[in-house]
């Protein structure tokens, strides 16, 4: 009925087959994917698709496919070469979120190879690859070789993911984010297990977020995506678990880059804040036993300086200096307790605001962060304060910044009479 | 936290609204389809609206501010100055249906001004303007003036939509047809009423079909279409009725051009199919009514003449000659019985398609219509046949064309021993 075309289906065809409810065939599928990184299929007619697929679902088998297709889009990394198991995290994002600085070298200490490529941040959630910038001569760039050589002398890499890793996924993010379909589970899941499966790590530990500062604030669509991703990593051959934790509230002290990286340090130096060190540990023993080592005595690594060591070795390696002084701000702004009582509420979302509007995030993926900018909290929530405490401090390198990120702050916080229960920081553990 | 701009919403944030199954408010609306007529909301984001609108459905006053504001992106024309009441049919498109050639003088001939803007036909369903200029001299395109003049005083026009009336719907159409969003009945509705209401019409009569041959297969959804059109019109201040009528088989004897002329002029002649006739009855009554004639004695204008003067004077008006010979085939096949029997099936969409193959139909816009060919059906479903007794006789220009048309045909119909029950012509009335 129509011309002859060399493609062998029809986009029209597949966006109907997901629009009514049905599961797309593995050809289709792939093919749909190919056409849209080749531009045959359009932007128009790739967000039909992603709205359906927001509305109506993929299966388990969709979703592995969907996946793959991504992974297809580009080029594929190995470390088999390496003799040694390689072991991977990610989350899906909160304020104040620095684990991965400290976990990495924690986790390498044990003989591991954690390649941790990250990204940079965009809107309220900080990158990690911003933090590590604060590090006077850090650089992000490395080649596959040089992080090859660096996993098989340091064990830790974090660097930034090559532009060849799931081109696909880069595209169709594109297109989510100006379409209102960033939300559909089986995207987020295949858009992230597509870049960490072509990363080639061998194992995998998700830090799926919930609450207030989460990409995810109900638990119950939380624990949807890590149950797809869990399935998703397993059926493509990567050994993957993931825990689910509360985000409803900043996690540690420092929310920022520098500053973040100073609390890290501090965790690597067998301090820092519990709630940091809790989710640090409880990472470290998942992707430990995910590359063999069930009984690793995690704490001990922390307290004899070995993570530190690992640390040391994985900034210098990376061209930083790992004894510089971190970027220090040139205005501060402390805001203090009206009055004495238990601080019940310190909500993550606008504290991660509050943080960009102050520099330390960036509104376009062009812009640049300021890395002596964030926010430093004095109390948590649970802790009690006398009235005129210092409750946090504000740093900026402009005072201009502070009269926005105090509007962001109006009702973040509350102090009360009695403290309220808080639900435990990591919820649930999903496997298999 | 974005650049400061001057539209005053987000597409995205209207997007969502309609994917979480909220209604959009009537600003959001509005500025939606005024900012994707203008470029400024991206095919890829009104794709996606489109999709959740198909699977999340719209509310009764989201439809008519989306009809409203499609309206609103074109120009509106007026008969008010005519003295006399208009009204307007419109057929959702079916197989063999040539309604609109026989209705509109029928209705005309009595004192009522009937303005019927038609299309071209693409795919299996023939349009009524390439029906007509199988009429030598007859041309479809009038201007606003030509037109006034000719409902003054024929009372009847046929006759091409300008480009000026709701250009949203246009562009907004041909998105829909490649990103499978076509069939949302809210869609559906507002594109088809938009045009309507902007055509200027006082009331309008719907042929809204289901079945084999139309486009709403489900008798179900073609009911909920019926009825969100209706509730449409009466909103936006046209009296609105509908008529839900079969289309399993094709309608009259012609599927074609030049034969569907022929047979319509049949009908003014007072004589004709039984089912055409009883079609076009019902729906000149529904027409009259709205009219304010409701005892209008339609069969006598059919039986003494009336509407063949008006029909003539219309063609006439319109440079077409209503004594010229029609163009004839140079090649027919005629398909006989095999056995004697009686037609149970004679199936719509396959002689719809047949004819289609013949050259009746296009394929592309661009392309131009054979006017001689077509189908001629010589028994009807309910007719006995003797062994070796003709069924239907194929016309074309070139021989060649049969095969593929036969090809279609190869299920279309059946010889059984006793006569299967059928469904009424015209199985409900809707009125608001």
């Amino acid at each position: 009925m129509t011309e002859a075309s060399i493609e062998p289906f029809d986009a029209v065809d597949v966006i109907r087959i997901k629009r009514d409810g049905g599961a797309v065939p593995e050809a289709e599928l792939r093919w749909m994917v190919d056409a849209y990184t080749r531009g045959y299929v359009a932007d128009a007619q790739m967000a039909a698709f992603a709205m359906a697929t927001l509305l109506n679902g993929m299966q388990r088998d969709e979703i592995r496919v969907m996946t793959d297709a991504m992974i297809a889009s580009g080029e594929r990394m190995s470390f088999t070469g390496l003799g040694k198991p390689t072991v991977d995290k990610h989350s899906t994002g909160g304020v104040g979120d620095k684990i991965t600085l400290p976990l990495a070298p924690l986790v390498a200490s044990f003989g591991v190879a954690v390649p941790q490529l990250s990204g940079r941040g965009l809107g309220h959630t900080g990158g990690t690859l911003d933090k590590l910038e604060s590090i006077p001569g850090w650089r992000a760039a490395l080649s596959n070789a040089e992080m090859t050589a660096q996993l098989r002398d340091v064990g830790a890499v974090i660097c930034a993911a090559g532009s060849g890793l799931a081109p696909a996924d880069k595209k169709l993010y594109a297109l989510r984010d100006v379409t209102g379909t960033v939300e559909a589970i089986p995207l987020i899941a295949s858009s992230i297990m597509s870049k960490k499966i072509a990363e080639g790590t061998d194992s995998l530990v998700l830090d799926v977020k919930f609450g207030s500062g989460a990409f995810m604030r109900d638990v119950d669509r939380a624990r949807e995506l890590a149950r797809t991703m869990v399935a998703l990593g397993t059926d493509s051959g990567v050994a993957t678990t993931a825990l689910l934790t509360n985000m409803d509230t900043p996690l540690g002290r420092a929310i920022g880059n520098a500053n973040e990286v100073r609390e890290s340090v501090e965790v690597l130096a067998g301090g820092g804040p519990a709630d940091v060190v809790e989710l640090t540990i409880a990472l470290a023993r998942e992707m430990l036993a995910l590359a063999g080592q069930r009984d690793a005595d995690v704490e001990a690594a922390l307290a004899d300086g070995r993570a530190m060591d690992s640390w040391r070795a994985m900034i210098l390696a990376q061209g930083g200096d790992p004894d510089a002084e971190l970027p220090a701000p040139r205005e501060t702004h402390t805001v203090t307790a009206p009055r004495a009582g238990i601080v019940t509420r310190m909500e993550a979302l606008p504290f991660g605001i509050a943080a960009w509007r102050l520099g330390a995030g960036r509104a376009r993926a062009e812009d640049p962060v300021i890395h002596a900018a964030g926010i430093d909290l004095h109390v948590k929530p649970g802790d009690s304060v006398a009235s005129g405490a210092p409750l946090f401090t504000l740093s900026a390198q402009d005072a201009a910044r502070f009269p926005r990120a105090l509007d962001a702050l109006e009702n973040a916080w509350e102090i009360g009479e009695a403290e309220v229960s808080r639900t435990p920081l990591v919820l649930e553990r999903i496997t298999a």
